[in-house]
């Protein structure tokens, strides 16, 4: 049976003062020992913020022999390498044995990694970057409230962290939500790498949430679990449309008299002589020789947990086709495809898909959605790094999340939010508009050529690239029907539908999209061109003048770019010839992984790559790929070239 | 003659008042003409800033038959998007002809593109993606400040991309370095994109820069001429340490009665019929159908400047070769040969080399540096966005700028940012260490193997990965001296230095880096192993084992990854055999670019990648190259699979 403090209470007990006590005796003799077994890690903050994770866990809603729970509060560690007074605190709590965490902490394939990760029972979410933490939990918070349920959110932070512009972001977000079921608690030890924190950046951290409409609650002894817990309780209780920030004055090395207040010990830990020291202040067995006798053992990798998504059940509602006759542009078939999952999913207080954009709700075409789902569409300003960040909270409470705004902000621009929610496998559905050179007339800055380039060096998300409005309407409700992170790249410009020989439109209600599944729009024996995207209507009129020609040309559309049809690939160079064409950076996106897979395949062919090979102008998308060989006209020459 | 306000006075002249009149109608009129000739731009926020705009060329120092005068002060637009208001201002004090702006204002290869960029003469930063601008103008008010210039800098921001996290990193910035030569103008018309900027993200602009120590201005007209030249030349002339915001009440569509206050004008042109009723508002002739005639003309590009970066003179200083017998990291070779730079180039007050860090100075070996040059070592806290952008103002003064934090951090997190120094030639040194599962305990959110990935999606910048610290000597004391955006990055481990056969340091002082240039470290001629960075030594070791089994193996290391030696990768292929080894994602490092060149070249041979291919645990290095295949036991098993 674990500590469960009596909420109700004015004050802790002395037999929980006493229980605590004694728990903070065991972690930090934990804290110490496996730091130094592992010969690395962060001791000095993990004693620093352990008291108050003590009483929050104690306080919480949770059960460890039931990690996923829907009921539970969940924390969120933005300091995720204060690890060992995590797993420390997660060991009392009955999430794992202790042995398991001193054997195990920082080593491979150990399941105790360096940095908090979601492996670990009772941890919620992957971290390590610091700034991050923040926007996860007002995404969980944010959800709840979408949800109607009466969870917590507890993230602790560290204070050097608060000087990230995201976390501004997202104190802005809690309080224009008003999310007052989310606490947060700061490490206040004015220590970090180089020094205090004035001598770094001096800053006023109160101020930064006070001026933001937060309830800033500030503990001159963070140390004092009574002064804690009646701070904690009672914003745990509140529901007056205010977030709270607890900010606790606390001392990095806290109990460690040699440690008290020195930076090193941010990221260091003790030597064997002084662990001596440290266990005889302690007034605990030196059990060094015997934790690293047994870490020479074989790891017991048994608590390691294999992590599960929530289960999403979501209807795919009725296929939109568009007649040959329509000119229409990718985003207006996103949202007329969100609304339709809106209708067929989210009724009455019952939401299952949010949709979340930065200041561009018009132009990504999320008015439809906003309209019908008021409770899910959250507008997030121009902030799109806590807006990727929190998609990833809202999503693992298995709400569909669409995250929408222009490509360069919703991939180049939060590259590393984006990454983190891979790691977590948050299943967010990044739908970016405004992608490629299509952009036209705002240029550059504007011009999103990076989306393979930058997904690629993910593990676990996929990229699809509609290549008109009826790919598109498939698409959607394929990702929101599918668990996983993924991006959806469009354009911007209004286009025809691509059509078969017979002029009736490839992706009708017969058609059905899946990942790592190319469509082969034409066949033909000469060459084949692969394409995807807003390019592909250029590359069916080059067919249409190479036909005219005399050659016979396939086309090969890959809708799916990650993971990649190789079969299709290895397919389409049996005829010796390949040319591939993208509206991409030309080194970083479709062309590589082709020449990579006929690399592999030993394939000696005829193969070029055409795409984007300079930073694009302002000017009209037609101008545009005409000036970087993507036109119809251009891509016929070059396959005639080819041939020649 | 163009307008020069006299800055003495405490007022401005009637006759002064008079010319900024017709300036001002001059440029209304061409905003709106222009964004409606081009069917799309941003007429309502142009407007809006126009008059101080207007002013502020008219107060500070600057000479438009010499723009890139050293003397003269600069000014940033974080909203590139007024390029309207800029172009139209900049054609009034004479820096090219109004007819060369209307006539290419959104024309693909005009050069006078959507979002303002610095082939326009009197641009100077290429901006667009907000949040960015006001940490570029702190890089170069902190620049000038360390080169002792008189210079001042004058940012242009907007009320919405206040939001943006970023700009709190960069207020703090210029509050602890005391920036009294920077002045901020926020254009506060109160409108963004999707309505107000309180019913988007209510936040208190003042605040956000008072409770940071600036000194803030509020003008309740924004649009009184008079007010904003007493404030703007106050705030000019002032040192007091303290950095200027001046906010500026304004109206979104100034001066034309139907566009105030009305949000759609941000991103929408005027109609045909509307572009008649403004020039009666304005008084001025409806020249619509002449500019819309001539714009069918060829376009005259002979406005267009080609950017020159400033000239850099800078001492490579003496090379230090490291003895065979040494063990040591990479990080360590940097901070000597940083030093070493600092001694041979920075002087007295003469500071021409200067380092960034975030709060990891010893981490990434910058105390030597710090300690010889304290006036040019930056410590900018736990703000990577901000530093590296800075670090592009920083550079573009011609000071050589060394960006160091760990990979995850100086790329993956700063992507953005480093790519709009990418756009803007800016030469920064970007130094990483910490990349790769080098890194080791602290786990996959620490560990950076996307660097190629992400630096292939530029267009402009260079990366460079030593081998060991005798070609990291090599390298930094090259991009020192070699004008270009560069990445260089290393692991955090000590290790052996590569050696040639006879055993002697094999990137000696008769070694010469090259971009572009690979080395081949070892010939043979059954199979080529091509390799860079951290796992070259393990490469070498492979090479041990194969000798020993009767296999003759070839060593490529491409010091150079970008641009990579074509040449030697196609001389590789010749013995029909090639690996590719790399502490990278294998989907997207040296692997894909080989595999790349072999198909172009239609090379059929074997080919096989090597690298990191899920995300890094946490444990110690040697044991995560292992569970990956990349020790040189695998290693060697591979070419002995690939020759079986």
């Amino acid at each position: 049976m674990t500590l469960q403090l009596t909420m109700q209470s004015s004050e802790l007990s002395s037999d929980e003062l006493r229980s605590l006590e004694d728990m903070r005796t065991r972690c930090a003799k934990n804290i110490l020992l496996s730091t130094s077994l592992a010969g690395s890690g962060h001791p000095g903050g993990s004693l620093s913020t352990l008291d108050n994770l003590l009483v929050t866990y104690g306080c919480m809603r949770h059960d460890a022999s039931d990690p996923g729970m829907d009921e539970r509060d969940r924390v969120i560690m933005s300091i995720g390498h204060v690890s060992p007074g995590v797993y420390a605190t997660l060991a009392e709590y009955g999430y794992f044995k202790e042995d398991d965490f001193l054997t195990g902490f920082r080593r491979t394939g150990s399941g105790f990694p360096g940095h908090v990760e979601r492996i670990v029972p009772g941890v919620e979410w992957d971290t390590g970057n610091l700034g991050q933490g923040l926007s996860t939990a007002v995404g969980l918070a944010h959800g709840f409230k979408i949800q109607n349920k009466p969870n917590r959110v507890i993230c602790f932070m560290g204070d050097g962290e608060q000087q990230k512009g995201q976390i501004i972001e997202a104190i802005r977000f809690a309080s224009k939500y008003k999310l007052d079921n989310l606490i947060v608690v700061i490490d206040r030890n004015h220590l970090q790498i180089c020094g205090t924190t004035e001598e770094v950046m001096p800053q006023s951290v109160r101020s930064l949430y006070s001026t933001n409409n937060w309830d800033v609650q500030y503990l001159e002894d963070g140390h004092d679990q009574n002064a804690y817990f009646q701070t904690f309780s009672k914003a745990y209780r509140k529901s007056d449309g205010q977030p709270t920030v607890i900010v606790s004055r606390t001392t990095m090395g806290k109990g460690i008299s040699f440690m008290e207040n020195i930076a090193k010990y941010h990221g260091s830990p003790l030597d064997r002589e002084a662990i001596g020291k440290a266990m005889t202040e302690l007034g605990v067995e030196d059990e060094f020789e015997k934790w690293d006798a047994l870490r020479q053992n074989p790891v017991d990798t048994s608590t390691i947990q294999s992590y599960k998504g929530p289960a999403v059940d979501i209807k795919a509602g009725e296929t939109i086709v568009y007649d040959a006759k329509t000119i229409l542009d990718n985003r207006s078939a996103y949202g007329n495809a969100l609304l339709s999952l809106a209708e067929a999913n989210n009724s009455g207080s019952d939401m299952r898909i949010a949709g979340i954009s930065c200041d561009l709700e018009g132009s990504v075409k999320m008015g439809g959605f906003h309209k019908h789902s008021p409770a899910a569409y959250i507008e997030a300003g121009i902030q799109e790094h806590h807006a990727a960040t929190m998609a990833g909270g809202l999503a693992s409470l298995g709400l569909v999340t669409f995250f929408s705004t222009f490509g360069a902000f919703a991939v180049s621009e939060v590259y590393n939010q984006n990454r983190l929610n891979d790691f977590n496998h948050a299943s967010v559905k990044v739908v970016a508009t405004h992608v490629g050179l299509d952009v036209g007339e705002d240029g550059p800055t504007h011009q999103c050529i990076d989306y393979l380039g930058l997904f690629q060096n993910y593990f676990r998300s996929s990229v699809f690239m509609p290549a008109d409005p009826n790919q598109t309407d498939h698409i959607i409700r394929y990702v929101a029907t599918t668990p996983g992170n993924v991006f959806v790249g469009m354009g911007r410009s209004k286009m025809k539908m691509i059509c078969k020989e017979d002029g009736s439109p490839f992706f009708d209600e017969n058609y059905s999209f899946a990942a790592g599944k190319g469509d082969w729009l034409r066949r033909g024996h000469d060459a084949t061109i692969i394409s995807y995207g807003a390019v592909t209507p250029m590359v069916m009129e080059a067919w249409d003048m190479l036909i005219d020609a005399g050659h016979s040309v396939a086309i090969l559309n890959m809708g799916s770019l990650l993971p990649i049809d190789k079969e299709a690939v290895l397919e389409a160079a049996e005829c010796g010839v390949v040319l591939t064409v993208e509206d991409h950076h030309v080194e970083t996106g479709l062309g590589s992984m082709v020449g990579t897979i006929l690399a592999e395949a030993g394939k000696g062919i005829t193969f070029r790559r055409s795409g984007v090979s300079q930073y694009g102008g302002s000017g009209k998308p037609a101008d545009l790929y005409a000036s970087q060989g993507l036109d119809g006209k251009s891509i016929a020459a070059k396959i005639v070239d080819m041939l020649s």
